[in-house]
This record gives structure tokens, C-alpha cells and sequence, in this order.
């Protein structure tokens, strides 16, 4: 197989798809309540400062803070109640020299007062007198004009995908719309003749196509819109003329082959048919999924995934997502979460080849450990029963029992 | 404010909520390519093996194993090719001794062979004749019958939450609808004299909804579906006959109180009223959220959360998420992942509480840190800042700068 003489690392690979990528997704303007997980268009300002008026942080009085220097319980100061805030209004008094107001928490402050001492440092003298048992310092237990966000401060950069936080904040200013990237759109085209629908009996030969829907799902889950174009046969007119229709339609085409060595072949082919620069990368020194195929056609990305199941996953899950992440526009360049467990067996490798492992993790009261589940050809099975992925960098030889890896977790989003 | 009087731990709150639930959510069946994330309300059985016959795990020459015994580069077998096996299709003919066919990885073996040979280790010498240079053991490279799943094995257990490889392990075998727990409905109710909708301008003392909308995306975010019942004024007769309709309409409900201490008393006040056995905790050892109600009503989970928009979706996130899952009786029990970083500073606590402090990661060339993001009063946008959340657990008095922690990414699922 001549596509193999130069493997590429997973990492050289991914590069070299990414920098020759050259389409841009265009924006959409959508209600923020259903902005959930979507990646924003352009940065957002605040429109004006939050809190927009000067807020309790406690329960208590609002009051001038000279008032009450030197306060203490033995020799406390007094002060006239001028009434309560209510919650939601603006106070219809102002607070001058020894006088006090109730406040909740989150009330708007009188003008005049510049702090408010908690109910617990006071006690009641009558319904127009209270004692002050303590001294507070200006704008203690206030929240200030824009101690939040300032008018016109940045609040969310560009590429950021929203979380329920981000979904709060943006109405906290009054912002019910947000302009997000367009989910893309990915083509999935499933080839090879022994591949028959779900739906359908199994004859002897033929099984039923996977890829298809383990990809759409994973694509989904990543924040764009999977397009299924069936299951094409080796045969490179058809794959062809599909594939066409799925470039001119699509933001990026995944094409799985067929399992065997032809069919990936006719993949590579296909794809260097369907404009320039054509295939940048043909074969990805990892395991599984060394035939890994990296194209970039008339400006969109191309990738031809390896016709296993678990292989398919794998290889989508570090080079699928990512891409899919860079038509975002996403920044999101924090590290991945992971467990740290005790690995259970030794499991050897290749050195210049990195391989993930399925695993399962098993807690104990010894800790936490990493069981791999190791099988003849990565059956689609092996890989339900995971819970995570291993790692092995390409330098290492394998990895020993008892040595502590990072599993990274196979799950939604 | 005597209800704070007994404080729970976290622990304890969420277990004397679980163990009072007797509402019981029913499945549906869908289509097996829209249930990613949807959790199995029953155990899958596989309808048949897999593979359902032997596959070849390789591209090579079937054979019987027994025909190749003691081949070698000087000393080669020699076998009568019989043709090539189509992928997808039954073979057409049996191997009989000093037999073999040429066979594509993922095809089918013919009757009368039992193991594959690699193409790389073979030549062929003319069209009807192959010469075998090394010898292979019986099923070598074969995948056997049932070898991925036996015939009425168990494949998915009830409670299994999907993933991209279950959507194409159930397709694998067929499945192409599966009975999932139908998504709870979660009701939610914002109070407070002072909230406003997010579309109304603010006047002076008004703030806007921000709970409704960050607690519906967390909601959703865990695969149940959010009814938000609006904003309703901290009034005792109105609070009370919204929430009984919620009780009634949805399987959980949800109160943010409103900022202010009477706020909290009405909601502890009405919840009490909604159904035995009513309140079970109010008030939680943790911080931020100390004034947090766990109730059940009529057998339905009612959780009353602070209004404080950051409180609110720390504490929706510690015990509204589990208690989603537990409806939905998910059985994920795994840890969760997390990223281990360096403190950047002392975060004092206080010893019996459990905190829980908003972090950025800040990755450098020393490493990954955690930096606090402290604000006076979890103002929002200081939560939209953080990447995640580190905990100090109660035994402690605080960590010291220089700590390794462990980062809880606040994300999407």
C-alpha cells in the first residue's frame, strides 16, 4: 500500500487540513433562550453597566458610613428610621445626617447613603430609632454601578460557546437575541457493498451501515448539522457523482470506506477528483485508524474515515471535532477534562505510533483503574462497553500495569 | 433566621431528597437515530450475533489452516486459487484441501475454510495458483460468529445514557427504534418584587430574569425538558397557586427566591403548603446556596434554589443535575472528569462547609493553574468568566497558593 510509506502524526495532519481550509460560515441572529451550546459571531458589549443602580448586598440599613464611625456595642450609634425600600422600586426619600433606612438584599440605596450595616449589628429602640452596633466603611455591603460589567465592557469574546451562565448573563443585559454562527453542515456518505440499511434483513454478507449514524450523532453532538447521504458501492461514477453533490451542498463531507483495502482506494480517489489541492494526507501514524484520508477540495474540508466502527469513532472523535470546531470559530482552547486511574494490565505499542485504547474505568477502594478493552478488530461492541479513551504518545513503548494514564471520557458533548 | 439553625451537609441534603422521590417517569420509543443523550428505559438483548457469520478480519486468501502447516519462504505451501469472494455476497463455492480464495477484509469466509492468510504474506504464481509463505492457525484472522455479541446478550443495560456508539452499535444490529425514559419536565418559577422580564427596560430597582433562562439551558442541558412559569411577585396567595399548577403539570419544580431574606421564608412558606411530606432541608452547609430547600411534594421533587444568579446555578448544578438523572434513573456512576491544576492563591473556608469557587484555567509553560475568580456577591459575569469550579471540601480550612486542585469544567453536558 504506497499511500502508507509516509505516515503523518495526528497532529501534523490535523494541521495541514486546518491551514488550507478556506471557507467561512456566515452568522445568524437567534433568540438567546435557545442559544444553548452555540458559538457567538462577534463579541459582546454591554449595552450599560450592571447593577445599573446601586444594590444592598445584605439585609439591613442603608446608611451614611460617618454615621456610624466609632459605633460599637457598648457605646452604640443612633439612628432615625426613615422607613423601608421596597423590593423592585426606587426609595421616594433621600438619607440625610443620623438617618437610616430598611433595605433587602438587592434593594436600590437611598441617595445620600453610601453603605448599609447588616440587621445583625443592629437592634430595633422603637418604630423611628434604631442602634447601630458597629462602624462600616463607605460602600460597605453595596454593590456599585457597574461592579459587574461596566457600559460597553466586553463580556463575551467572539467564538465562545454558551453555556447556561453566558445564557443568564446575556439577560441579565437585557439582550434577547445573539448572533451565532450557523450550525455546518456535514455530508456523511457510508461506502462499501457489503453495507445495507438498518431497517433491513441481514442477508449472508452484508451488515448494516453504522458509521453513518454513530457520526451524525457525534457530529451533533458537536454543534453541527449531519446531512446523511446513504450508502454508496465501490464504485467510483456513483461515489463520485454523490460526493460532488455533497461538497456543493455541504461545509465538510466525511466519507467512510468500505473496510476493504480497494474500496479505500477508490475513497482517495474519489476525493482527489473533487477539486484542489485534493488529498493532503493519506495515511496517520495511529492506531486504529492508520488510513485515515485529509483533503481539502475547493476550499472545504474532506475527510476520508476508516469503514470500522470503532476506528471511524476514534478518528472522528481527535480529527472530526476539531475541524468541525475550527468552522466554528471556536476558541475554546482550554485542555480536556480526564480521570486520572491506575492502568490494570500492560498494554504495549509501537513507538512513532500513537494508539488510544478503549477502557473501562473500575473504582475500587483501592482507587480508581483503567481496564482496557482490548478486541480482535475493534468490534463496534468493545466500544459501547468503554467508558473512555487511553492515550499513548507515539515516543512510548506501551505503557505498564500500574502506571497512572489520563482516561478521557467517551460522552456526549 | 432560625432555619439555619441545623445546617446539612451537601451529602445529606441530596440523599434525604432522593430517597422521598415516588414519582415514577415512563418510557416512549423513538427512533434510534434521534436518541443521543436519551437514557435506555430498558435492558437491550441482542436479536442475533455479531458478525452473523465469519468475516474476514484482513485482506487475504481463505484457507484451512491445516493446508498451511509448516510453510515458509524456502519451503512454501502451494494452494489452487478458486476465485475471489465479492464483498457483500455469499460465496459461490466451499474450499476444499489445498484450496483458497482471495477474500476483502469484512467478507465473508467460504465453507470448508477456517482461517485468513495475509496478502503480504503470499504470491501469487500464476491465476489458479497462490503460494503460501507461512502458516496460520485455525480462525486466524477470522472474526467468528457472535465473536462482537452472542445472540441475546445483553448489549445496552437500562439506565445507559447513548452515545454515539450505542446509536451505532443498536443500528449494527438492527434496532432501529429503542424505548428511551421519556425527558422529565421540569417546572420553573422565578420570584422577587424586584425581576423583571429580559425584553421590559429597566427601571430604577429592577432587575432582569437571569434564573429562568440559565436554569432552563442547565435543564435542558441534562436532557429534560425546562416549562418556565415566569416571574411572580413575592406574594403568598399568587406564588402558592402558580406553584400548585407547576406540581400538577410537571414532574419537578423549581423556585429561585428572590434576593431579599422574607423572599426565602414565603418560598419555604408555600412550598410547605404544595404537598406532604413538604420541606425536608432548608438550608445547606455549602457555599455559595447555605439558603437552598430540598422538598418533595406529593412525591415530586420541589427544589428551592437562591435567587442569586451565580448561587443558583452552582447549587442547580449539585443537586438539580443528580436529581434530574436520578429521574431519569441513570445509572452513570462514574467519576467526573476533571483538569488538575496549581492554585494560584490562599482560598480561606471555613471548616464544616463545603465551597465552592469559581476558577479560570490559565495554562503556562509551568503548568496549569487555577486562578479564583472572587467576587463580592457572585455577580453573574463573574461566573461567565470562570471556566470551572474548584471545591474546598468541609473538613478543610482553605487551600494554600501552590495547591493542586481539581478544575469541574462548567460547560454543555
Amino acid at each position: 500500500m504506497p499511500e502508507f510509506l509516509s505516515l503523518h502524526t495526528p497532529k501534523e495532519a490535523l494541521n495541514l487540513l486546518l491551514e488550507k481550509i478556506q471557507i467561512h460560515i456566515t452568522s445568524e441572529e437567534i433568540t438567546t433562550e435557545t442559544a444553548l451550546g452555540r458559538v457567538t459571531a462577534e463579541p459582546i458589549f454591554s449595552p450599560y453597566p450592571l447593577p445599573s443602580f446601586s444594590r444592598s448586598a445584605v439585609d439591613g440599613y442603608a446608611v451614611r458610613a460617618q454615621d456610624t464611625f466609632g459605633a460599637s456595642d457598648s457605646l452604640p450609634a443612633y439612628l432615625h428610621l426613615m422607613g423601608e425600600i421596597p423590593m423592585g422600586a426606587e426609595p421616594r426619600f433621600t438619607i440625610g445626617p443620623a438617618e437610616c433606612c430598611l433595605v433587602h438584599t438587592g434593594g436600590m440605596l437611598p441617595v445620600g447613603s453610601d453603605s448599609v450595616i447588616m440587621l445583625e449589628q443592629t437592634q430595633i429602640v422603637s418604630d423611628y430609632e434604631v442602634e447601630i452596633l458597629r462602624s462600616v466603611a463607605t460602600n460597605e455591603n453595596v454593590l456599585l454601578i457597574g461592579e459587574d460589567v461596566k457600559e460597553g465592557e466586553l463580556v463575551i469574546p467572539a467564538g465562545f460557546r454558551l453555556r447556561p451562565a453566558e445564557i443568564g448573563g446575556l439577560m441579565a443585559l437585557g439582550l434577547i437575541t445573539v448572533h451565532v454562527i450557523k450550525k455546518p453542515i456535514v455530508g456523511i456518505i457510508s461506502t462499501g457493498d457489503e453495507i445495507v440499511i438498518p431497517s433491513e434483513q441481514l442477508t449472508p454478507g452484508k451488515v448494516h451501515d453504522i458509521n453513518s449514524y454513530s457520526l451524525s450523532a457525534l457530529v451533533e453532538d458537536t454543534g453541527a448539522l449531519p446531512v446523511r447521504y446513504g450508502i454508496v458501492p465501490d464504485k467510483l461514477e456513483t461515489l463520485q457523482s454523490i460526493a460532488e453533490q455533497a461538497l456543493q451542498e455541504c461545509d465538510l463531507v466525511v466519507i467512510t470506506a468500505g473496510s476493504s483495502a480497494s474500496s479505500r482506494d477508490l475513497t482517495a480517489e474519489v476525493i482527489n477528483r473533487l477539486g484542489k489541492p485534493g488529498v493532503l494526507v493519506h495515511g496517520v501514524n495511529i492506531r486504529p485508524g492508520k488510513p485515515t484520508i485529509m483533503a481539502v477540495c475547493e476550499g472545504k474540508p474532506v475527510i476520508g474515515l476508516p469503514g470500522n466502527p470503532v476506528s471511524a469513532i476514534v478518528i472522528a472523535s481527535l480529527f472530526l471535532v476539531p475541524t468541525i470546531k475550527f468552522l466554528l470559530g471556536s476558541i475554546d482552547s482550554k485542555p480536556n477534562p480526564y480521570i486520572e486511574a491506575k492502568l490494570t494490565v500492560n498494554i504495549p505499542s509501537q513507538t512513532g505510533r500513537e494508539d488510544w485504547i478503549p477502557v473501562e474505568i473500575i473504582q475500587t477502594e483501592e482507587g480508581i483503574f483503567a481496564n482496557p478493552l482490548f478486541s480482535k478488530s475493534n468490534l463496534i461492541f468493545s466500544l459501547t462497553r468503554a467508558d473512555g479513551l487511553v492515550s499513548i504518545p507515539s515516543a512510548s513503548t506501551g505503557l505498564d500495569a500500574g502506571a497512572m494514564v489520563h482516561i478521557y471520557l467517551m460522552r456526549c458533548r
